[in-house]
């Protein structure tokens, strides 16, 4: 069983962060909260998002897991106005989630759950280096490494006391430094990885400008970003394997 | 004889609403205003435009019927401002249409009526159902079954007294009802016909949100849209040929 | 030796007026500012732009030229908001140009400049007319004669003391008569040449609608258009050369 009630701003965020990395997830109905666990087809992108049920008008379920095509899902939300209520409501007879919009019902054919990807465990990694930073530095870091390069290296001075970004290109190279106070917070510890700007990219489409990001990054290790949505109901973790260091 | 002066707003909507349909159009020059008909190269849609005297700053015409080019006509309407005026003058000798913004003049070519496809009849029917309903509602049933089907079955529910729209795709199903809180008005009588997304989309397009738009459906047979322009001195009537039902 | 800031928004708007002609250019750097001066690959169209050192929040150079790929640089400014600051710092040693935007450093290669097309002499002419006028009406007559041509007549008729534009096409003309109250300001003597709207189109896109464009025109001469950027502080000169009268 399942029947819950969430506005369209907040189903839509939660998806769009999925959706960045695969294009079907399984959701698994917890008592306190939806969650999501899926790695990208490559398994070096993964997304871990809780959207709890206090992030819902209305939330019910006596759990379950259920597959679903995330981008016919965004589209389904993307009907309603950002604060128009979505009502979902799992039909157990038929299998197919009843998704209701002011009076429009969308019928939307579930998944084999057995079908989609294994969820992969996102590991207890101790990083020596957590930054907190704001969205927008995640955006300016990425958008401008975009431009020189296809990689870019992560990392902390903890002899500074500095994060850094580092990407170096043919001709061109971008750097950014951003100390104590340019952070919300900084502990740190020897830390450098190089990481693919691909996915990189497609995380940064999902980190609002306005997020506060913690960051734990170590020594060609991968780094972890979380940062909440739906004021605070719910909350995603982005893991990242690093690339090999050619240099 | 013509001789009009029109603002650029009411006469791109005027035209808009045409050229979802054809690319070419007959316009008869009428006493009381400008009357268009048109009918799809497939004979599935038409429209019937009239724009009243009314509509326009001012309007004199001896009669006549011109031939034009309508994306043509929406480029140059397209360069004024929306409250700009628009001069449009018959120039006899060289059957040409002199379009006059500000001080910019644009002579267009005019089409031989002759080479323009014939003008339909829309024919009167007595469809048992009349269902008055806002322009948003007719843009969320079709964008919605334009998700999952490329047709969408029209109805009434006599007995319930609703209005209804099923789009059945290979795995989701769309469904609206609208009873008679959320219409604006409603003449209930058995109702159901089947009808081509394709054109509804496109007709769906020249009908803006806040229109009030009455339809009239009746039991597979063609159903018509009506909705004014031009703050009531314009009107426009869709009609939309049923398909086959094939279930 | 090259140090400077200025905010994003000058910075954008000088390389934007050059970079519609070419893609490379050399920067001149003088102690009163930045000239820059260029011509297409075709010989046809040249831009002279020079914005002030007070156009600077700061500037101080030694002279010198580098060469710089527009578009990249382009980029890079446009990464920062409107209102930021860029720093502009030339690296004696590797010859590269180290771009700073809040803590976001660039380093760019510069292009040799001898390998970049020779910067043109924008000859003196003797020309009948001038004109000035709102960029708007450029745009209006540009755009409006692109919809009927791929050139355009620019002239003034002395004896009625106003400016015109005329585009032939093979069914539609487009013409544009601006007299003494249409204009800011008219000088006026014979003067009629036709232009290319492809380097036309290109160098409107630079011109803002609330610019004072001052225009030079003669008889089959090239034309000039002068504008302000910066609020005053730099100025853009293009130069278009006439093509051949067809008719």
């Amino acid at each position: 069983m399942f029947n819950a009630i969430v506005s369209a701003d907040t189903l839509g965020t939660a998806l769009d962060s999925v959706s960045v990395l695969v294009e079907e997830c399984k959701l698994r109905l917890e008592d306190d909260g939806l969650e999501i666990r899926a790695v990208d087809p490559a398994n070096v992108g993964m997304v871990d998002l809780t959207l709890s049920a206090a992030a819902f008008e209305s939330y019910e379920t006596d759990g379950g897991v259920i597959g679903v095509n995330l981008s016919r899902l965004q589209d389904i939300a993307g009907m309603a106005d950002s604060d128009q209520l979505i009502h979902l409501e799992l039909d157990e007879e038929t299998r197919k989630l009843e998704i209701a919009i002011d009076g429009l019902e969308y019928t939307l054919a579930l998944i084999d759950p057995d079908s989609i990807r294994q969820e992969p465990d996102l590991p207890d990694l101790d990083l020596a280096s957590e930054i907190v930073l704001e969205g927008r530095d995640v955006d300016r870091a990425v958008t401008a490494s975009d431009m020189v390069s296809d990689h870019v290296a992560l990392g902390v001075d903890d002899t500074d006391e500095l994060f850094y970004v580092d990407a170096e290109g043919d001709t061109d190279d971008v750097h950014l430094e951003l100390g104590r106070e340019d952070l919300i917070d900084l502990t740190a510890g020897p830390a450098r990885s190089l990481f693919s700007l691909d996915y990189l990219k497609d995380m940064n489409k999902a980190i609002p400008n306005d997020a506060e990001v913690r960051m734990e990054l170590g020594e060609e290790f991968p780094v972890k970003m979380h940062f909440d949505i739906a004021e605070g109901q719910g909350s995603v973790t982005y893991m990242l394997a690093p690339r090999v260091q050619s240099d």
